[in-house]
This record gives structure tokens, C-alpha cells and sequence, in this order.
């Protein structure tokens, strides 16, 4: 049986599906039909949601699963009114935080996910700029303004990797391909050789490069299985004969690439100002 | 007094970073220096986070603040004997969960931000690259395959909205700018007036895009008031005409104007496979 699972949230509902998922995550033998409704910040938006929910209870036989992040004690009660079983996030850990602070909850709404500081935004759009720009080894001469230079083979990885990072941490991450052409006699090419304290390799297995490579360009000598495990094993030769720190990211999701990469190369989790 | 605030968790961190500062913004007279310790998922590390937190207890004279998600309890209980408070959400909220759907929780590490649906990511990954390949206009011809067209001033927040859509909903998110050369007699161009429906606006006040192409361009026509006045009129006045709904990114995070956009559309927010 399915269970009807709804995120409510007075802003995005991004920290209500991040809390919600990783509960989830432990019931995986279980399925659920999940459903966020954001920008609850009125009265009359909570009355609306609690019909979507009371309307999904009558529809299954069995009470909705709701996780909330609304800040506002208010709009909260109205809420538990729903025929749902409520996790209250603030709620929850508001009061143990104001007796341990010391200090009453200013109860504010949009506080995440809002633009509080225009700097740290700066910062973050600027690190997404650079990232866009110095992607696929476009250019080499902004290196020496980046947090961390990516390198590692065709389709490892690497773009979705260093945008994440720009976006979630406000790092300038520049990345760089090693080519079919660079294969023979593989080195460090000297703009890289220059920054090598700010390198890091990402590998991957070769059957999934040979298949993520076949969706792109199927048949080709580059998407080939031999191809892929050639180019894999020299540049995984070539990050150990430099010593640059690596990871495989072939099972790893981009978040867990991303923060690994911050951990390896101490490199801070700046504020990204939202 | 600033209080030291430690994020812990078995994975990436980034649960524990969500829901520990959307309660901190709730005491926003307060100072907090924030520690995240990832992938700690063996007693040993267990052991050298509760060295860490207990030396910054002794240091501060106060006991730190802890927001843990680890899911094993035997873990949880080792950071328990740490000289901190310790907000422990997956002991919090697992057991009322087990009750409620009458099943134990699988308390398996690592379910949140690992790679679980290999073609979930791969559809995110996809999402990515259309959202690079399509960005700023490069080419209208891969718009019947976007779900999203987001269109708009030079410097109004496109890309990163459209790069952030991609990566955390899996949506194909292009974008188009207006640019100077558009501006008298501004229609929608034929290529994007054959996918309407598709169609999102951004805006941004004046005075912010002045500063924003300022940073980029000083003194320059491109930057200057009165042409970013007009621009932000004559784009404004074309969503009105032609019924674009659209939204002014001015103080809104780049999370805040992605859900916004979801919200309006009505598109719903893919599984990332994470």
C-alpha cells in the first residue's frame, strides 16, 4: 500500500524534502506518493492545504504523512488540525534550542532560502560564472583565481561537479578533460603542473563511462569499451605517479562527490548567503 | 557570545546543514561558528568528532551545539558521551515514523545523497548538460525537447536559476536573453513564441542590474542606469503583453526562485535519483 506523503513549508519546501527523504530512506521497502506544497505563509493557504491532505486521507483509508518546516506557531496549530500524522520540524527542536540558547525564537518566516545577504549571493553567482566559464578546459588562464581545478577523463563527472559546488559552497572550480590525443605519454600539462595544489581527480569505472559515453555517441571509437578502459587506466597512472588526490565517481551521487572533495582537499563550506 | 555548532553526520552533511541553520536563523541575534564533520560512520570517527567537540567545549567555557543525522544507533550513542547538546533527528522522529507505518526502519547508512537509481541520475545528468548546452541563447533549436525556457534581461539570474532547476529537479531548463540590440520594438521572436507554454520570465529591479553589470562592465552603455531602466521596462511590458508569467528575482535566492517557478508552472519536482 502506498502511503500519501505531503512537505509543507512557508518557503521553498527544499528543508522539509531534504528531512522527509532521508526518514523515508529507512522505510525502502515501502512506497510513497509524496507531494510538496510550498509558500504556505497565510491562513487561508494552511486551510487549502489541510483540504488537499483531508481529501488525500479519505481517498487511501489511511492518514497522510506530513512533514512540516512552517515557522509560524500559528499557522502550525491550524495545520495538526489536517487528518494526518504532522513531524513538526521547528516545533520540535525550537523549544530545546531557546533553553539551551537562552534566547526566545524570533519566529520569522523565509529566514532559509531567502536572500539575506547580498554579498555572500554575490559571491555564489560569481563562483557559478567562473565555473560555467572555465568548464571542459575552455580556458586555463583563470586558474590561478580558482578554489579547486577538477580534471579527470571525458564524461567522469567533472561539469555537474564543479557547478554543484559553485552553487552549494560559492567555490570557483574550473575543470579539465584529459583527451583521446593526450593518452600517449600521458603528463601534466604545464598551466595544470603551475596549480597543482589545487587539483583533484575524479575517475570512473570504464563499463559506465563505455555506457554513458555509447548514449552520446553510440559505436564511436571514443565511446568503445577499450577505448574507455585505456584512457581510465593511464589517467588514474598519471594521478598517482603526481600524487593528486582522487575518487572514483562511479556509485557516488554529486552532493556525496562534492562534499568528499571538500573533505580531502580541506577546503571550507562557505556560506552561501541563502 | 558566539556558540560553536557542530553539523554530524554517516554522509555528505547537507541534511544536517538544512535543518540545523533553518532553526539558527530563528535566533538571528546570536553568533554561531558552524563545524560540518561528514562520513562519519565508524566508531573511531565517532571518537575524534567527540574529541573535537569536547575541545571546543573546553575552549568556549560553554558546551557546543550538536545537529546529528547519523542513522546507526550505536554511533549515536558514542556521540552522545560527548560534552555537547545534541539535537539527534533520526532518533527524534524514526520512532513515531516505525509506529505510524508499522514497519522498522532499515537504520542502513548512507540512503540520502547515494547514488540509489542509476537512471534517475542519469536523467539528472542529462537535465545539466541540456541546461549548459541551451544556456544564454546559444541555440533555439533543441527547445522542443526543454521543459523550461527562461527569458529576460542580460545579468537578471537566468543561468544560475535555470543550472540550479536542472541539477535539483532533473528539469531540461533552457534560457534566452533580451539584449540591447532587441530592445526597440521588442517582440517575442518567432522561435520562442512557437513554445508559449514553456515560457518563464525573470526580472530584476533597475538598480540592482546596474550594479550587477557594473561589477562586470564600469561605465560602460551596457551598464548604465538609464539603459537598464529601459531594458527591465520594455522586457516587463513584453511579459505583460503577451501573458508571460514572470517573477522579480531582485531579493529572492536562487531556491526561492526555483520552487517559485515550479509553483507557477506546474511542474512537478522530479526524483533526482539522490
Amino acid at each position: 500500500m502506498k502511503r500519501t506523503v505531503f512537505y509543507i513549508s512557508d518557503r521553498t519546501g527544499i528543508t522539509a524534502e531534504a528531512l522527509g527523504q532521508a526518514l523515508l530512506t529507512q522505510f525502502d521497502e515501502l512506497e510513497f506518493e509524496e507531494t510538496t506544497i510550498p509558500f504556505i505563509d497565510t491562513k487561508e493557504k494552511v486551510i487549502k492545504a489541510v483540504e488537499q491532505i483531508n481529501a488525500a486521507s479519505k481517498r487511501d483509508g489511511v492518514r497522510p504523512i506530513i512533514f512540516d518546516t512552517i515557522v509560524r506557531p500559528e499557522l502550525r496549530q491550524l495545520l495538526k488540525q489536517a487528518d494526518g500524522m504532522t513531524l513538526d520540524f521547528f516545533h520540535t527542536f525550537i523549544g530545546p534550542l531557546e533553553d539551551e540558547l537562552d534566547t526566545k525564537s524570533s519566529f520569522s518566516v523565509g529566514k532559509v532560502h531567502a536572500l539575506q545577504d547580498v554579498h555572500a549571493y554575490d559571491h555564489r553567482i560569481d563562483a557559478v560564472n567562473f565555473s560555467l566559464n572555465n568548464d571542459d578546459g575552455a580556458t586555463t588562464r583563470n586558474y590561478k583565481d580558482a578554489d579547486l581545478i577538477i580534471i579527470g577523463v571525458s564524461r567522469c563527472g567533472k561539469t555537474p561537479t564543479s557547478l554543484y559546488l559553485a552553487m552549494q559552497f560559492g567555490l570557483k572550480v574550473a575543470n579539465y578533460p584529459f583527451v583521446a590525443e593526450d593518452m600517449d605519454n600521458l603528463k601534466l600539462p604545464h598551466e595544470l603542473a603551475k596549480h597543482k595544489g589545487k587539483l583533484f581527480g575524479l575517475t570512473i569505472f570504464p563499463e559506465r563511462l563505455h555506457d554513458i559515453r555509447t548514449e552520446r555517441r553510440a559505436n564511436s571509437q571514443y565511446a568503445s569499451l577499450p577505448q574507455c578502459k585505456m584512457e581510465v587506466r593511464a589517467v588514474e597512472a598519471l594521478f598517482r605517479r603526481e600524487k593528486i588526490a582522487f575518487l572514483n565517481a562511479t556509485t557516488r551521487s554529486i552532493e556525496e562527490i562534492s562534499t568528499k572533495i571538500l573533505v580531502k582537499c580541506n577546503l571550507g563550506r562557505h556560506a552561501t548567503g541563502i
